[in-house]
């Protein structure tokens, strides 16, 4: 998986999650890579990026509003977001927005 | 400035600029600082927030359309991109979106 997402041309969807780490593992990272690896077969999705310093940032894109509701009520996935707060981000917000435009280098 | 941005109700815009960069800094830090101050103080800039490991991600937030217009052509802002590519970074993406929905824990 590249490091900067190889998406479509706009318009697609991103869903920006942005969340802040409580403290230990708490098997954080194991969650992370099983849901990443779910998310990345799910229909309509496009690609991920990842960064994490002071607060995390994981952008996911995805073709349409549907494949992003499929994904946000996925089982595993559900039960991970029921976990999350509290046990692995004491702060966090998701965004989901529309790419209209994109540039770059490549 | 907190680590995930207070961002009135949806919608409004994400810039999510992604990059990975070049060896060395090159006056890198002290340009990043500079145009966080300086889009911080943008009309219609929301808040920003950003992380970087083996890839960067900058999410800035504005309430239009015209204030990103308006803050891709400030000019020590353009100069900056100018700059950018090469000097700072070996690969980016820019991609403009607008955000319908947000949800959170605050």
């Amino acid at each position: 998986m590249s490091l900067i997402a190889k998406t479509p041309e706009p318009p697609y969807y991103a869903v920006i999650f942005t969340s802040l780490r409580t403290d230990g593992d708490n098997g954080y990272q194991q969650m992370a890579d099983r849901m990443l690896k779910l998310a990345a077969n799910q229909p309509g999705f496009l690609g991920v990026e990842a960064a994490r310093e002071a607060v995390g940032i994981t952008v996911s894109y995805w073709s349409d509003l549907d494949s992003i509701k499929n994904w946000k009520e996925n089982s595993e996935h559900m039960e991970a977001q029921r976990g999350g707060y509290g046990k692995w981000y004491s702060s966090f917000k998701t965004r989901i927005s529309k790419v209209e435009r994109e540039y770059g280098n490549e």
